[in-house]
């Protein structure tokens, strides 16, 4: 089986498992302290930039929370996409876990935020005592409808954010996907455009498990080691986190994973057009949003496993993963192609 | 290298690397309605017993809040040894996460608490408006002291606690180690006792990485699934969590891992006191607590990368794991004798 | 000076000041067990119902949550206006003191929720792993934007809510201004209708202080007097909040109270009509919102002190008081004619 | 009925009545912007010093968190007294409100904290990933055991808390009670003594209800006014807490309710001793615990209202307020004296 359901149903690149079972030789300092892990931390920084803080973490959820934490105060708020991952998927662990306050906004076009999205909060909020002053803004890269910020729509939300006071976050957890689709090195869309804080993506393209925070600028300095460990997101063997990231992300192997994932998303809009099936959203990477017709709907659901799109009446959305296959995708838009046929006219 | 630091020193058993790659197939549903996660949920219940709710987490910090939760409303409070891991060890990860308020009790003498220990919270705060009302009990077993609870200890503080209207939570980070330190199935420190909410370790006995969650009584039936994942415990590639367990507890593997431990420990104790070095607590399970003489304290402890114990002056602790081997021990008890018969007299 | 800026910059009636005086001698009970404070509750019984658990906060953001968390399980979110002051005048309380998840749902044309604009949160988030379940519709009568629900239209919201297994919960504030514009008992607009619990307003209706929380249905049976004393809202001297109360709800006075504050918003609606000036919202207690010409915006905000209202451009905010008279007005409709008049055409 | 249940059983001062009655008029603007209360801070300033933060709160539960959340990071943590009223007291309302985590020190013998008890939980944790970093010491000034610390004590302890990185907050609920104790002005146990934060209390010393949060030093300037709100601690109609404050302060009323205070409670500790009953710590100021025997404990307690004292088998509490006469102490000296001599020999 594989299917298009998420980019996190897809298993674990083979080389990534050697990696595991090449550093699984005797003991080691636990909970970060350790050679494999400062050297998983070199590796990365080869990417976003030699200036950060870098730790790993369990998950997006966890990272996104750590990530964030790293730039608030209590009394601060975090302004978001209404449809950002943080607002509609992670169960308010925002709320729960760091009583975070999200300001949200309306970014049905394209998933975007920009600056002129972002003023009328920042007038309505800075200065008034009876609002979290709003100092993060927090944007998805690949953002939750597929598309991808250029490197000049996030320096331009980034510059208005610091001439405003505020700092900027990214879940990346799709970041090699976004940085491949724009074609540019993952520093041209995180340190060299302004980022204070990212989750630099793992889980999605290929690894077991694993996201890593990374901190180009923080308010709280003294504390970002403790910020990990109480939010539950310190491994104890962290070396075999750590250890995948250095697999995917020392040579190639990030670019060939997240590489495949966007051509095969290519592959799939080209035959989606061919059959005169429109994406609603701009398919910059790995993911693809269409509306089907309601006959044809739900039985290819259940047999590609892929998932309702619940924001758009009738809409789908398709993900392609780092393992699937040109003849999977042509599987699908065959199958798509008979059901489309056999409707009605 | 191979050290007396801790049991999550040690790396992976092969037999779970193995497992990991065996589940690395195709595509499978993510964030655990797969049928690896719901075999390895199977294999659980057959330690612990058939009622249960059981769901896996990625580490211990997470683990204690997802099961203290599912004992908690918000107004209640937790009463736990002072030395409890919860309390001196994750961070304020309870307060943080979770706004848990821990009434500690002393329990200086083998890290075990009793109905006699406990009794003052209770009559000082039930029924009175101005404290969190003590609703449950948390232990370890092992506790934090290496100490063991005896079945028969756990069912008067269980009996105990629910005829005072509390549950109990057990943190079993070490379970495995307690249960063949006293020679019983693991139900029979669990289930068949009363707890109410089970840590259920992995991470130390061998696993990469994975602690299971096992609600046997709850308050909130509807919510438990939402617990985990709003305190950023929910892993998308689940079926590499939950396989580590099916590996570990489907036959005997945890029995023949964590009973190395334990035994390396005996060995290592019946050392310790050929040479004049009495534990401080009962070493029950893979833990030893020792006073070693100031001038070779530092030098050991650097050599064999063991800690200092804070709460006695001059003690330290060392730890033996699953992959601890005879011949391990003998080089530090030699190491150990060496220095003995270097000191003055 | 009396001034449009907002019903909490006037002043206390007098005969809650007398009422004050008659409850100061000898010693009372703290914290509320005492006779003042059981007689107060069963004065509001009166305007409620009698089938409710009834507690004094301090204020209404301590009382909203006092409320909310009444009707919520840890897990649970709360469905609210993006206007709601909840949401947006109390400095992100709820998601600190109780780790509330708002989920906001756009309401500009009166500031009311209905079924209609609730069910796609339900119909997205009910039963999702991935959201916090929504669980409490909390609406504000009067609404930000000085509307008032009907009672029919309470009850249809009420009815939805309880068919899709929510609970409803109203920050009342100006709820007596509520009751009054609809001409209907306070019971009318709250157990009659179907609420959970409400916040029942006195502060803003000529009291010094005080709001209280009125539970009419809560999964918390056991704990309410815990969430009030945790959320900091349990006062000691407790008969000085709750006299406050039965001086105003014993008898007419707060109808006196809230009906001037009412009577001269119409007058004061009357007269911008006539000057041609036409509210954005339904007047419909002691609000008023409208658009006034840039150039005369400035100059009449400073001298009457009434505020602008960020949502819309151009827009103001005046609220009448209870103490607010004819005269002042029509002083201020004066000014406003001259400002108007003066205008270059 | 006057009993010796608490000084906040009492009511308010007539001087504070009449200020408020005199505050009453007109309109003034909601949330302290407000001449009134511009005015009691400056009074405040008279007594603390002239370089601080003041800001107004309802209760000692809310200034306590405004106050020490006003010294820390997310990641610190706070040691105080295992006896601290924020540790027993409030319903957990620190771990509810603001997440703190409370490091728990004994303090038995009177009360106090000291640089002794302090240095062990200091050694085990700084710098500790595992620990959130204690960062404040927060003491009560009258202790909870009716101690009072000189200042002396005050400021070795601050001295020392300083010298290792930490802050000192001090919950002075009966601060006044304190100063008069020691025979000197407020600012010799406050400011200058390196308090950093101090809740400066007026509900127990016969306002109605008002605690102000002082703050020397902060890390958190830019901030201060959203932490109150965000706490729920901030009055719309703050002018009626505000001058409270200035009616007690601005000359000796303080010191005259104060006074009567700590004198009836030096006549209560006399009687006692002439009838051989010695109180368990020393009285400095206006509470007194002693052990009653059996017989006689629960029939005097239900006749003159005080409780017991939960630490100590056998003893009970006594507090003097500022309208305790000299006749009401006497008449409960004789009752205890004829249950005393009818006890059995």
């Amino acid at each position: 089986m594989k299917v298009f359901g998420s980019d996190n149903y897809s298993g674990v690149h083979p080389a990534v498992l050697e990696r595991l079972a090449k550093v699984n030789s005797e003991h080691a300092v636990a909970y970060g302290d350790d050679p494999v892990t400062a050297e998983a931390i070199e590796v990365l920084r080869r990417h976003v930039g030699p200036d950060c803080d870098i730790r790993f973490c369990f998950n997006g959820t966890g990272a996104n929370i750590v990530g964030l934490s790293a730039l608030l105060a209590p009394w601060d708020g975090v302004v978001c996409a209404n449809n950002a991952h943080i607002n509609t998927d992670e169960c308010g662990a925002a709320e729960h876990m760091a009583s975070i306050k999200l300001y949200t906004v309306p970014a049905e076009v394209d998933g975007k935020l920009t600056p002129e999205l972002i003023a009328p909060i920042l007038d309505a909020y800075q200065g008034f005592e009876h609002a979290r002053q709003p100092k993060v803004v927090s944007i998805s890269n690949v953002t939750e409808y597929g598309t991808v910020y250029t490197p000049g729509e996030l320096r331009a939300l980034c510059d208005y954010a610091h001439s405003r006071g505020l700092l900027v976050h990214c879940d990346g957890a799709r970041l090699a996907n976004a940085a491949l689709s724009s074609g540019v090195p993952i520093a041209a869309i995180t340190s060299e455009v302004g980022l204070d804080a990212l989750t630099f993506g793992g889980t999605k393209n290929a690894l077991m498990g694993g996201e890593a925070v990374v901190v180009f600028n923080t308010r709280h300095h003294s504390g970002l080691w403790q910020l990990r460990k109480m939010n539950a997101q310190l491994a104890s063997k962290m070396r075999f986190v750590a250890a995948q990231f250095t697999a995917l992300y020392e040579g190639d192997l990030w670019r060939e994973c997240a590489g495949n994932a966007n051509a095969r998303a290519k592959q799939f809009v080209a035959g989606l057009k061919g059959l005169g099936v429109t994406p609603i959203y701009s398919p910059d990477a790995n993911e693809i949003f269409a509306i089907l017709p309601d006959p044809i709907r739900e039985p290819l659901m259940e047999r590609f496993h892929f998932y309702e799109w619940e924001s758009v009446p009738g809409a789908v959305r398709w993900v392609c993963s780092w393992d699937t296959t040109a003849e999977e995708v042509d599987g699908f838009l065959a199958a798509l192609k008979d059901a489309l046929d056999a409707l009605p006219d």
